[in-house]
């Protein structure tokens, strides 16, 4: 499997991807796809290493392909429960990360519901002088890169099977619809796809899209800590539980801006659906959690599925041979219909979570090649 | 290990199995048993397969074997902790299901609170067209294969160690003792032990043990939804979390009857225990959920032990050299007295959990053998 | 690896450790730790083992070291969920391992609240004759030997990293300071520290480290059931969920005082810190339960900082080069400052963690070899 071109040790968000990384991480998940082919799923690439599933939030779904990815190259895992952890009788995160070092851990696996805190780990691994590659799996509305690859995975494949890369998407359109603002799929996604010179635009009702997200890509809007507030970088001042932690990063600016490679991103802002569908050859729907009915962000699920809901007949709009994909879980009949969910005519669903594996598969290759 | 008989992708119920296949199910689990023994108990049989332990239900022992049956034969395992999952988010269970296809899983161990699951979930893997095998592994109040067969295993290894086989129980008398109703073990059991040719013979409290049930292996009795109501299959209506689900199944008949292929099954039914442990050569005790006395189907703990708990006296009416089962876990002095359960000429307690992990490797080696 | 000296079945406590028991551990955890160096850091030894970790009593870390000492050594590995198990079905303890021990583990390591419950385990296997292994990975109040050695392997690799053996601390003094009376981490320590020739200072106030610990290694003290309570061997008549259980032990003696082998252990007491650290070599800080402040057993915690917390100032009175040992997790700013905790200089705490793979590996090692 290539390695020639990469250098990363952390993927921790996907705004300083170059094309170089994108295309060698398609390349890779290709690869890997194949292993997943063979009559013995299995390589002894990652024998003897660890990799540390560290789910601060709890997530079957995401953990459970990253652990079956790990196992299918042969390395350990080692799972963390956050319900029974050192972190209810007042360790800090840093703390925990730092004694899964100790153990033996290669690589860390991070979910948590703060934005910044695979990066604050990463940092202190780098500092500590470690080799431990540190995976972003989802960080409050920040990013989560591994789901926005695998989804960059499996439409490049669809175009080309063999070969998937990034430019494959240079004239495609590219829709995003539903609650962008709390989404970290999103965000991520939004690097990928206008890095590959496709137009992306995103729909929804001005309370979840808000007019500021057309700039999101010339990085003058950054992670949203809550909605109404003003949108900065987040504070991570809250994520140490002992405020006397000697590795506090900066609040101001905890996520550093790498200055993203790809120019001339091209983003767009619709609060109708209509001009976002209109032509698109792949639409992207968010799951939209209910929650944000009740905090008055949306009007009734049903007035919601009317306006954006993802059908077969607003498909009508769009390039024939549109695909329609979904982080899940779907809440069936709300974001997109129940039947445009199962049909295999324009569903990419379960593509996606079978991408998900090779794509994690692909990273934990890159990330662990040369180690040990 | 022999696998010529077995063309069974599925294994959720045993009303419908053959004589071949409890054969061929039970002479694998003699080679696993074997292996079992062996310096280094394992086999690369299922290398790169991957088993996913969907235990809806939560249960430490059974998924313990089931995980431990499948490293034996060198699968990598999938635990999805229902806690922590999707379904919390609004997922269905077939949309659960799909994701753990769409990752890869091989086979997949269920167990639901609710009769039928694993019959949908199979029904919904063969529409889709895959050879996922499920695994039911405890449905409701329906069935659980894998304890009937390890029972079945564990008593014709005692009267054929090297060729257990179903008909050497043809002439023999076995008594289920207790909580009928409630049992999907019972039930399984029921199937299994009547195949053989052997009189079978229930006994419990009316409440308990109601008088259709001697009709159950007519197919006149179905599984009970609910003590009280009327007797008939499960209606799965309520187990799909979303009402929009396309997959639903029939309610009116959502377990198919597949017609029993073993003719003049031989069943029983008493009020009181002494007639069915007379002459009984096996007895199986069932565990009483204490729950049972507040809806008021029981007496007192006390006084069910006293008429139909299972005594070293009591086994005086039996066959000489009688064996004890009980699927566990035990409640002492309810069932059973304390002093039988550990009493190593009667009971077979412990065998039964060895015979559950050889049982578990037949089970996924024959199901998986071929696949990939 | 050497095992030659090794004919231990179980590891229950230190109190009746040998010298040549303690040298071998070190040296077969020296041999772990250069396979740990290793390019893939994994070897087959333990394959086809089943090591079951059993943790009544949850705890991320010290079932993370565990299970990737088991892994480490290719042994499957299986864990035990007390949250979903049997026990809240009303299963005893000893039926829980008995169950385990029926599908075919071959070691058990055991974390439980109550002091005792592993060497209830351990005689309970033996008297069915097993060869299964019990390791106590810690028991109520009572000990924590791996622990114990692992904070030994530590500070004798210091000393001599190619030949850690135990008569290197035969000159040192090393103080623990804190609550030693709730510790069973300071028990175990005790044992292993004053077996060496060093002289061991315990500090602390005078609740948490009374007078009578002075003749804690000459047999007048046990493990306390609770503070206030008369000191005395831990009364084990609670644990057993129902009281018919046959195994019972004897509640006067349920842990059998084994006769220490070593003669001339030097143990001192001090309810000033001072005293302890003075020309010390090493100190071992123990966590401080906050729990203890609203029992009255302290004053705040900011107090106890000031008069026993372990600072960078307070060890100008240590010998020169001194090093510091915390178990985890940290309390910073209590029992140890947060800049000490950090300061590698002194602090031998993410030591310890590696260290504790290597000497878990090592201790399942010895008892795993020979068996099956």
């Amino acid at each position: 499997m290539a390695t020639a071109t990469w250098t990363r040790r952390h993927v921790l968000s996907l705004e300083d991807f170059t094309s170089a990384e994108y295309d060698t991480l398609l390349q890779t998940a290709a690869s890997c796809r194949e292993i997943l082919s063979r009559r013995t799923k299995k390589v002894p690439a990652l024998q003897g290493q660890v990799v540390a599933n560290m789910f601060f939030e709890s997530s079957t779904r995401t953990r459970s392909s990253f652990e079956l990815a790990a196992k299918r190259l042969s390395a350990d895992t080692l799972n963390f429960a956050p319900g029974t952890s050192s972190l209810t009788k007042g360790e800090t995160i840093l703390d925990t990360a730092k004694t899964y070092l100790a153990m033996g851990a290669d690589m860390m696996v991070i979910r948590h519901r703060e934005a910044g805190v695979p990066h604050a780990i990463a940092t202190e691994m780098d500092r500590l002088d470690t080799n431990v590659g540190i995976l972003n799996a989802g960080d409050g509305q920040h990013e989560h890169p591994s789901q926005a690859l695998l989804d960059l995975f499996t439409i490049t494949s669809l175009l080309d099977f063999e070969y998937p890369r990034l430019k494959l998407l240079a004239d495609k359109k590219i829709a995003i619809v539903g609650d962008i603002i709390h989404s970290r799929v999103a965000r991520s996604n939004i690097w990928s796809l206008t890095a590959s010179g496709a137009e992306v635009h995103l729909a929804g009702p001005p309370t979840l899209v808000p007019q500021e997200f057309a700039e999101y890509v010339h990085g003058k809007v950054g992670v949203v800590g809550a909605v109404g507030a003003k949108h900065s970088r987040p504070d991570l001042s809250g994520f140490y539980s002992n405020p006397n932690a000697n590795a506090s990063p900066n609040p101001q600016s905890p996520i550093p801006n790498p200055q993203s490679p790809i120019p001339n991103r091209r983003l767009f802002l619709h609060w109708d659906v209509e001009p976002a569908l209109k032509d698109a050859d792949f639409v992207m729907t968010l799951r939209l959690q209910k929650e944000r009915m009740t905090a008055h962000l949306l009007p009734s699920l049903r007035e919601y599925h009317q306006r954006y809901g993802i059908t077969r007949d607003r498909l009508k709009l769009c390039h024939p041979g549109v695909k329609v994909l979904h982080p899940g879980p779907v809440n069936r009949g709300v974001e997109i219909s129940s039947e445009l969910m199962d049909d295999p005519e324009f569903s990419l669903i379960s593509q996606q979570v079978t991408s998900g594996v090779a794509v994690r598969m692909a990273l934990l290759y890159l990330m662990g090649s040369g180690k040990s």
